[in-house]
């Protein structure tokens, strides 16, 4: 028996008019979406017809592994992430299960990546242009990284004047996490540089604050935050009335190609 | 007179299908759609009936003077970049023109910001998964920042261990930039160090090459290629016959919540 496509696919920040045409396609034709129940559940109305296998929160291992037995079976499945698949998401882990599949049954498995909208995109469009120039992106989270780590990342990218993006910057478990990273970008920028963080992008409730650096270390957060800080040229630009988080590419009215 | 909406919007690497439904509405529903002509003649099959304006490639700042116009007229106006137009792209000019317009004429303009898959993430999803883990985005272009900018970057994200994209990695005038850069991570990596390109993403001849930090660095690439360097962990997967590059998120088989 032939095995089905499996096709990973990055929905975007949750709401319908930021996925891909290449996503909305893939949900359409698929015999079979797979997913965090959080998004199975955002994407459910969009697509009633189809079946929906939803595992909970951390068991990505058991979502993956249930994507590559579906589509032995010989299903057309699509394991959804939110965001892009590939940035923190299963893109990883699905070709590791695939490679282990391949080699224990001797089949073989077509998989492909459908790249989403991830969340410096869709919170930088929410701010303006914050990311303009060159970007670091890091996550905050320790469950998988020493945090000696991600100190030394945040460490070269205030150092190296990199605009960053911070994911996952708080949790219950990590409450001081934010401030830590702040503390370390205070040590190479002002108390003034201008960062911002976006709650719920693209979803009911979505809001942003610009704020200073010193402000943004004694902030609050949760696990639904992205947090941008600028670099050294990123300026606040009033537009219509509102506050917007702007990073010129290192020129104001010069000429250039764009990419 | 009311000034009309100005719409920034990023459309993906250039294929219809990788563009946001969003982007697509923007181009339906908008009075004139203004880009770099490259970029324009991408859309134009879609959207035969709508005027386009465009302009030639280093022209950017005259796109978003020609946008703000066409905007102060009442007209509903889509400025169109490739990939993301908040990456590189003209959402940071032209907040700064429409800033300019606002204080001399005193009337306000709305813009919204619509963003697009930029090359690191079509990229990725061509080579496989390697930006699964934290990753900085550098351009290697010197024609705005300081070749010695540049390079502290490069020296960061190399020592930090960062998974990195380079943009811009060569042209004609800049031969040696990406041989430099290369330089700049084998002082921090092995050369068998797992890198990749991919050139003309999502349009006519796309193709990817997988090979190590040392063939990287004696590569000729041109201005239609996208460089991707892994970080330590990253390895060359064979999936269906195919090599992919993919970085693990720190864990082969643990469980975690993706975001």
């Amino acid at each position: 028996m032939e095995t089905g496509i499996l096709q990973v696919v990055g929905i975007g920040p949750g709401s319908y008019e930021m996925m891909t045409i290449q996503c909305v396609k893939a949900l359409e034709n698929c015999d079979c979406i797979i997913g965090y129940e959080v998004y199975t559940n955002l994407v459910k109305e969009h697509f009633p017809q189809k079946e929906f296998k939803s595992t909970s929160m951390r068991k990505e291992e058991g979502r993956c592994r249930l994507a590559v037995e579906e589509a032995s079976k010989g299903k057309s499945v699509a394991l959804i992430c939110s965001g892009d698949c590939g940035v923190y998401g299963m893109a990883g882990l699905i070709y590791e299960i695939a490679a282990e599949y391949e080699s224990s049954s001797g089949r073989k498995i077509q998989i492909s990546i459908i790249p989403g909208i991830t969340a410096a995109l869709s919170g930088g469009a929410v701010l303006g242009a914050p990311l303009i120039h060159d970007f670091c992106v890091i996550s905050l989270s320790d469950l998988m990284t020493p945090w000696e780590k991600i100190e030394k990342r945040l460490e070269a990218a205030a150092s190296a004047d990199f605009c960053a993006v911070l994911y996952n910057p708080m949790s219950h478990k990590r409450i001081d996490y934010l401030f830590k990273a702040c503390k370390i970008f205070l040590k190479n920028r002002s108390e003034n540089q201008p960062c911002a963080y976006v709650r719920n992008i693209g979803r009911e409730g979505e809001e942003y604050k610009i704020l200073s650096l010193k402000e943004l270390a004694e902030s609050e957060l949760d696990m639904f935050c992205t947090v941008f800080i600028g670099n050294s040229q990123t300026r606040i630009l009033e537009i219509n009335g509102e506050k917007k988080l702007v990073t010129p590419r290192g020129y104001v009215f010069e000429t250039r190609h764009s990419s």
